[in-house]
């Protein structure tokens, strides 16, 4: 029996998110499905770094799950696209140490979130990217209200409500804005962990900011008030991307 | 009543292709139910510029309808949007002579076909563009060869067998490759008519160009043969678009 640490891109769009839900369509059951059918019916779990909700897409979730089977890592990817639906798909697969584990030894984590503004939202990126419906959007407001979060910080303000994580201190390495066109661009969070819809709410009040309805210095307001209703709506799903989980190098 | 041209987009993953079909789900069949709708349940018909099989997609696919309702023409978009499901988008519409036909006075059509090469397709283009297996391509050859194509010409041999169309030839202005990446690229074809499959079974002739499998001179070759069986596999359509549809202007 071996160890395997795997990545896993996911389109998010048909999935009730990674976690698995009786009478539903989700990442986990789906990949755990694949698997047992690869080692003829013996039933197989895996562990990832951290769930993700509904419509949210993965291009770099990171799994673990043991096997006995003997499938040099080049050839996971292969053994797997051979049993998983076409919007999942094993990137690459290496051995770990027996102890390594998805979801408690990830050290550090990097979302996305992809907007695009304009009065028609473009059909082909429905699924793939938040559309803002207006007229323009001030990119620059964004992104130095953005400022006020880099660093450690109490984000109860960017936080569910209905969380109950007692804790809601977090660090945040990086948090920009990056135009990409005159209507688009997308936001990037790294940061060693996050609360429960942190970035989508943290994106909602950052385009509220862009469309004017707030001040720049309002993130920074909002983030001292620790309050869930100073900050905006939570955005959709569909924008964000997990994009990749690290992991300390043990030596 | 009057009667309306519309340009309408839709993504074709989930459709059999734009022609109503019994138990099928079809873009011309969301299009007359949505516009049912809106006529409060009097059956309407919509003509298009012409059908797109299953998987494939259109940014500018053109129809006509009739309709006694007092819309303005910048209002039928959001109309449309209300009654139509997230991969149909009807863009633009305006009100035409009583006697334009979308399929009749066309007078020339744009299609585009987009590809990507390598050893391990990108999950989220899966359903827009077409994933080539293999290390690399010949981007220049496949640009030399389609050269030939260009004009007037009998094309027979890129035109499936199964087709009634006595005339095979037509005329393309245009027949370009762009690389627009390392690994991409896509087809552009403009004229004035088009058999069934045409841009389908170039493509993947060009396509075998590219990967060395044929000579740049053959793409020549097999035009004057006029046999099918010359010609090289039909693509399939998730990577083709078709993207303008043109009409010449009546003073």
């Amino acid at each position: 029996m071996a160890r395997w640490k795997a990545i896993v891109a996911y389109d998010g769009t048909d999935f009730s998110g990674w976690q698995v839900q009786p009478h539903k369509r989700t990442v986990q059951a789906e990949v755990e499905k694949g698997l047992t059918r690869l080692h003829k019916g013996e039933k197989k779990k895996v562990v990832a770094s951290g769930r993700t909700d509904a419509g949210v897409h993965a291009r770099g979730q990171v799994i673990h799950f043991d096997s006995a089977l003997q499938i040099p890592g080049s050839r996971w990817p292969s053994a797997f696209a051979s049993v998983l639906p076409s919007d999942i798909q094993v990137q690459a697969a290496e051995r770990v140490s027996d102890d390594f584990h998805a979801r408690f030894d990830a050290t550090a984590k990097e979302y996305r979130y992809f907007i695009r503004i304009g009065r028609m939202r473009d059909l082909f990126l429905r699924n793939y990217v938040h559309h803002v419906y207006a007229n323009d959007i001030d990119h620059g407001a964004m992104q130095r209200a953005l400022r006020a979060l880099e660093g450690r910080h109490d984000f109860s303000a960017f936080c569910a409500s209905q969380t109950h994580v007692q804790d809601k201190v977090r660090e945040l390495t990086t948090v920009t804005y990056t135009q990409t066109g005159e209507y688009e661009g997308y936001f990037r969070f790294y940061g060693e962990g996050f609360l429960y819809n942190m970035v989508r709410i943290i994106v909602g009040t950052a385009i509220d900011i862009g469309l004017h309805r707030l001040a720049v210095a309002d993130m920074e307001r909002i983030l001292h008030s620790r309050d869930r209703r100073q900050a905006a709506q939570t955005v959709p799903g569909q924008g964000l991307y997990l994009w990749s989980v690290e992991y300390e190098r043990r030596s």
